[in-house]
């Protein structure tokens, strides 16, 4: 009897995951392929899906179902799991009255078009009052998912469960100091040249090497694939369909370079997770720390490091050889670690990322808590870039407006970018001490050893652990922002020759 | 009240569009992007969708708030044809039990993939079984819709509502004799050459002078766009989102121009569909044969007439210079007109490919009432090209196993090929008298004359008439073949030199 009331759940699970992933599907066309007058028609299509998919899963049999399930025992592990989880989502997403949803929805809506409209005029002031009603709402939205210590934690929550102030706090403290004397540091060496990265580069033979990269990195093309996209971004439609995009400049290499591997480390993740669970909670991925994680591995920790460099330079040589016949692999191997004062985000370097996102996060928090004013973001924006990075914001396209996140309603994701980040740097240590001849097979090409640890170790578990948990059965230890530190440290003082 | 009411109605209609329009993305990513690995989810997803959609449509509801409309009426014109057109979609819809929706989607499953087997083994016998038990469920399927005369008319009217055997026969009767008689009279002329064709002409070039073309039929890619696939189609997600779909064969030009032309004369209709009745029968386009008349009437009437390509052929000989520069395109025009003997009817010219169809629509008739059993399809299929067109069928790969219709369960498709075709001849005609000037127009690259005329008299009315009441209105008279055999006749005397 319960293995049948586990076929109906099964049934129920798999069916919502269609309808979700068939969004999945339209949207990567919207992003992708779709012509500029079907964005109307495309937006009625999105909004049905995801209402019906919300619809089914409030569902009040779906609660039955699952209080059923419970009660009756008799599961696997693996079936005790995906009930239990399922039931988190359940209880979380009846907290948010349909209303509110509706609200919350239509909100994010009109404030998209005005952040839109706010960048094109490079005026804050636009954006200001739809701003503002989104944040009135998250703290409505913290107070209905409900809260221990601070508000800001139930949004944090939705992207990385069990993730708090207080653990985040504790994270960017030790990790700010020392990352800000490192950054210091560094700014008093002399710089590094990476000139060479801004030449002219055929687009063409910059998405063919791209595609190399990928296949180098052991992404699958027969469950996958890559297409060119306004920003780079990763989905999936199920394990076996997993699309990356990219984006070519014909004036700059970095960019497909970072968006290439960054976006296969997702997409390895995506790949790796277990297909027999499609639809279901272990079929998907742990939290967005543990997705960024994996981007972060392969983009900085493996690809902006000397082994993957010595691999793969010479067939980048080829490729471009009039641009990068006089670069030996050495100054590519600086030049792409280059650290220099910066105001955007995502073309920061790894150092100074950090000081972006721990801006991100001081802000938010106190936007969450009421401490902080919408109207004052312009002002302690250009103050705290001042304190962390030295930098003056120019204006708000360069300062409070670029990034997309607070438009959507997505407050609470910024910090997962460099949590993801310090996870990266203790996989990667973890990796490299269990795996004495890795910088040598990374050297020779094979990224096997990395990506075997990480399958056994992280993709194979799906969301049956917290980020932290995982991190501790992974590495020994939990998250601890000292194995960035170190890496970062040891990398940096050799490329700008400090001790 | 009633204005109430309708909102309700149009509301669910949108809704169900929604859903059925993100099922037709899937399929467009399917058959052009999709990774091999990827078949299985979406699979998945595909059916999930098409049952939603199925689930809504025919809940009660829907059939409540449509008596309703039509109890309370005070609805506009428009509102009450949505209306009628809708109940009469719910009420065949509902004759059709869920127990035999599934055994269908079963069978046709299951007999699509011993048809795929068995022209991988060129044998009709792996195929036989499977499609036996389609024809008996078509049967059943004809009983349960119900009909007057002959079964097959049911089957008819899925395609073409109100087209019988009885006007297909009249149709085809009045169109046989004659036909056969120009065929023959061809065949005993000298023939035409068309070798030109088979030469190597580059992808890339191609696929450019494909777009070329598009843009000068005025196909609209603000609102829609053409991509690669196996077999070329056109799929739409609204009015302002049209897909169509080619393919290249570098050894054959043929291939990609009249895939181009023939999908965007698909597409024109859809982007000419009322786009205020987005999801509303009035926004769906008419029959599956006033479907194929706009296809056939730019390949055909205009693709493949002199005036086209006076204005176009300077064009393509800038594109292939070296293989066309010794074509006229005089020499040009009765190439691509050149009739022959042909097995396969995708590949045939416009004369026997009516032959094709009439040999089709014999055997399915017979089939559906009983006269014909399965086992017999070779022979039949033998005897009849050897009566129609003169040719002796090799193998069943190259015979009756050619097309996929009927591993899909669609019976009574076919005849809207040929019926598709007379009508665009009498349109063509219609719009020819109705513009003397209009041969000069294309010469000079204007087909504006012939687009308008298809807006104002077919595209605008959606599913507002039947195709033969849609043509009397357009033309002054039903369908009526004398169009088509006069058209044909004038052009093959002129191309084959005999009075």
């Amino acid at each position: 009897m319960a293995e049948y009331k586990y076929a109906d759940y099964e049934f129920l699970m798999k069916r919502i995951a269609d309808i979700k992933y068939s969004g999945a599907v339209l949207q990567w066309d919207q992003e992708t392929y779709m012509p500029t007058n079907g964005r109307e028609a495309r937006g009625r299509q999105l909004a049905t899906l995801a209402e019906i998919a919300h619809e089914e899963f409030t569902d009040a049999r779906t609660g039955d179902l699952l209080h059923e399930l419970i009660l009756q025992g008799h599961l696997s592990d693996t079936e005790k799991k995906n009930v239990q989880l399922t039931l988190e989502d359940f209880t979380k997403s009846k907290k948010l009255p349909a209303a509110f949803v509706r609200k919350m929805s239509e909100t994010v809506n009109r404030s998209f078009h005005a952040w839109i409209a706010a960048r094109r005029s490079n005026s804050f002031a636009i954006f200001e009052s739809p701003l503002d009603e989104i944040i009135e709402l998250k703290r409505q939205e913290a107070d209905l998912i409900g809260y221990t210590d601070h508000p800001y934690d139930a949004l944090l929550n939705e992207y990385d469960k069990g993730l708090t102030v207080l653990t985040t706090d504790k994270l960017f403290t030790d990790l700010k100091v020392p990352l800000l004397e490192l950054y210091r540091k560094i700014q008093s060496c002399k710089q590094v040249d990476n000139s060479f990265l801004q030449q002219h580069f055929s687009k063409q033979q910059q998405w063919d090497f791209g595609l190399k990269i990928l296949k180098q990195m052991n992404f699958d093309f027969e469950g996958g694939r890559q297409d060119i996209s306004e920003h780079p971004f990763t989905t999936s439609f199920s394990s076996s369909d997993v699309r990356l995009t990219t984006r070519v400049d014909e004036e700059d290499l970095g960019n497909i370079l970072w968006s290439c591997i960054h976006e296969a480390g997702h997409g390895l993740y995506e790949q790796g997770l277990p297909n027999d669970q499609y639809g279901m909670p272990l079929g998907e991925y742990c939290s967005l720390s543990i997705h960024e994680s994996q981007s972060r591995l392969w983009e900085n920790n493996i690809g902006r490091g000397l082994a993957f460099w010595e691999n793969n330079y010479p067939t980048l040589q080829e490729y471009f050889p009039a641009q990068l016949k006089r670069v030996s692999v050495n100054q590519f191997y600086k030049g792409i670690n280059r650290v220099s004062p910066s105001l955007i985000r995502t073309e920061a370097d790894e150092i100074s990322y950090h000081s972006h996102v721990m801006i991100r996060y001081e802000i938010e928090k106190g936007l969450i808590s009421g401490s902080l004013k919408c109207k004052d973001i312009p002002v302690i924006w250009s103050e705290l870039y001042q304190d962390y990075l030295a930098v003056k914001v120019p204006d708000d396209r360069r300062g409070c407006l670029q990034d997309v996140h607070w438009s959507h309603g997505s407050f609470g994701y910024f910090p997962t970018y460099s949590i993801g980040s310090l996870y990266a740097a203790q996989f990667y240590a973890a990796i490299d001490a269990g795996n004495p001849s890795m910088e040598k097979e990374l050297q020779g090409g094979n990224n096997l050893p990395v990506l075997n640890w990480l399958q056994q170790h992280i993709y194979r578990y799906g969301r049956y652990y917290h980020s932290n948990q995982l991190c501790e059965r992974a590495t020994g230890t939990g998250l601890d922002s000292s194995f960035f530190l170190d890496y970062a440290f040891k990398k940096y003082a050799a490329i700008y020759d400090f001790a």
